[in-house]
């Protein structure tokens, strides 16, 4: 199964909307077959190690890191594929998360006559599909919000100067983090204000990921460089907005959603990205999106890239927080991990296990 | 030499404002006498190992973790002692860091036909006696500023709340901090504001920590809880003040500054207290006087508690840097090292070596 999830990570910046999925057949202790999910449309892994086992398949044991598909969709189901060549046994490491497939696929199985075990490194499978259990189970994307500043907790001067407050390192780091998300959003003030291209350089890649701008007033221009090459390019704005002065850039999905107060709801943004099919979303944005987003509560992961500076108390802060006045209302995260990335560290939180 | 290291460590609370030092005398292989300096005014760490060695010291090797004493103090010189019991050859692991008597100690040690080498666990050495090396070289102690914050880099709610912003176990290990340094310094807003004792509970150690209190408009009045128990306690205050209305509280001792602006002179008060003895600081204040500290470059060592929580953009700063206005002139610091204390990360850092 080690193996399965390891096929399956080679997925990892190009299955989206698809899951990660890693399959391989083992028959009396050697390797018969393997093969890994690698983009939608695409024949999946127990497709890919099926062929590679050719009739080495009959009587062998099959490890897959996601329970093998039962429905038709754009290729056939792999359950019946899996019944068909006569394999043994199925371990599967987790059940579809689609809370109306899970089990199914199992379940065919075994009316085959074929044994099935589920759960085998379970852990490790959920983590590779978190984005698309997310998806599955609450209709949302995974959302990691990216941050970055100083040890007193700024990310600019008062007057705008930002560059180099974090290291080289770290902001190459941050391309690692666009690759696997897969997806990456900001808002309409940060198109503005740095006119970002937001793709992944300095690490390997087999595609550009997408590009999600959230912009409540139309005021992003259809020749901002986010919307330069990338897989997709979903802009989100107000009803009022898209029908009127928004000049659509070409290429570019317009989603449209109701304002809420200044900005949307986060959480009705997150869903509407759920139902366009993200998986998984790095938002990099400036305090404004950043306050929202963890009011809501729809943070997943927040990475604090931190520099061994002071930046002191006119600069800018790292969230805005306008409804935080007590200290029982404070946004509460834990701590889960700790990287030095070159001179800086990242640190990673994660919501605080609910009591 | 590793085992005096560990024996000088023994004196870490109690030995101020003389150094720790540890001392082992080893004849054919084997530990004949060892000791440590546990405070001033009883036997150097020399004199306890020679007296449990006795006879045996003659032809031994010594192993000591500062350059034996060659001047006459409190306790006669430990060199002299050394040639008197005829030991072999000493092996020190510094030098004494008092540019004035440096190297005295093992040139007389060797005019006595003693074989002597220095510098066997340098480090190490350097790092147990940070305190008295940085009074002996530069006449202030070593400061440790402690910081506790949100991962936004707040201290406090906008309205002062600022209880349990870290964890029990973070502020236990403060306790540690307080015991090591053996002094803790504080401004006069914190004693008005929290009243504070700032005395070692939580941790085991011998002696309660000197008090001193940054105060330039005698403002803190002599039935603050900082002037309980301590072993020294010292009230730091401009001219003017300590004159007139001052009511001075029993047993602390007052020593008068000038007044620089609207504080006193950082690096002058630094002095103040290296010409009073003190080797170590830990300092424990809000974000006015963190600021003048850090901008005077007299920080040596940063720690920071960081809880995994966020506060908002209203919330109280870490630190108050009026000056700072552009990114090139922010405090510029490296990590030295990181811990989970409870579910708080402990973060330290010093500043950045100079190119
Ligand atoms: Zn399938
Ligand atoms: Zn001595």
């Amino acid at each position: 199964m080690a193996r399965a999830l390891q096929l399956a990570e080679k997925g990892r910046h190009s299955t989206q909307p698809n899951p990660r999925v890693g399959c391989v057949i083992v028959r009396d202790g050697v390797i018969v077959g393997e093969g890994f999910h690698e983009r939608a449309g695409e024949p999946h892994a127990e497709v890919h190690a099926l062929r590679m086992a050719g009739d080495k398949a009959r009587g062998a044991d099959v490890f897959v890191t996601l329970e093998p598909c039962s429905h038709f969709g754009r290729t056939p189901p792999c359950a019946d594929g899996l019944i068909a060549a006569g394999v043994r046994k199925v371990w599967a490491a987790m059940q579809d998360p689609n809370p109306e497939v899970a089990g199914k696929g199992l379940e065919r199985l075994r009316a085959a006559g074929i044994e099935v075990e589920s759960g085998l490194m379970h852990a490790q499978a959920q983590a590779l599909n978190r984005g698309f259990v997310m998806r599955m189970t609450r209709g949302r994307p995974f959302v990691t919000l990216k941050l970055a500043a100083s040890l007193d907790g700024r990310t600019a001067m008062a007057n705008g100067e930002s560059q180099w407050i974090t290291s080289e390192a770290a902001r190459a780091d941050v391309h690692r983090l666009r690759a696997e998300a897969g997806a990456v959003l900001t808002s309409s003030a940060t198109v503005l204000a740095d006119d970002p291209e937001l793709t992944v350089r300095h690490v390997e890649t087999s595609r550009q990921p997408d590009r999600i701008v959230l912009d409540p007033r139309g005021r992003v221009s259809a020749s901002a460089k986010v919307w330069n090459d990338g897989a997709r390019r979903i802009l989100l704005t107000a009803q009022s907005q898209s029908q009127s002065q928004l000049a659509k850039p070409a290429g570019v999905e317009v989603a449209q959603l109701d304002r809420y107060g200044e900005y949307f709801s986060m959480s009705a943004a997150m869903s509407e990205l759920g139902r366009l099919k993200i998986n998984e979303v790095l938002v990099e944005c400036g305090p404004t999106l950043a306050g929202l987003l963890l009011q809501a509560e729809v943070v997943d992961e927040l990475v604090l890239y931190l520099a061994p500076s002071l930046l002191g108390d006119a600069a800018r802060p790292l969230a805005r927080l306008p409804n935080l006045e007590k200290l029982s209302q404070r946004i509460a995260l834990q701590w889960r991990d700790v990287r030095a990335v070159g001179p800086d560290l990242r640190l990673t939180a994660v919501p605080a296990a609910t009591v």
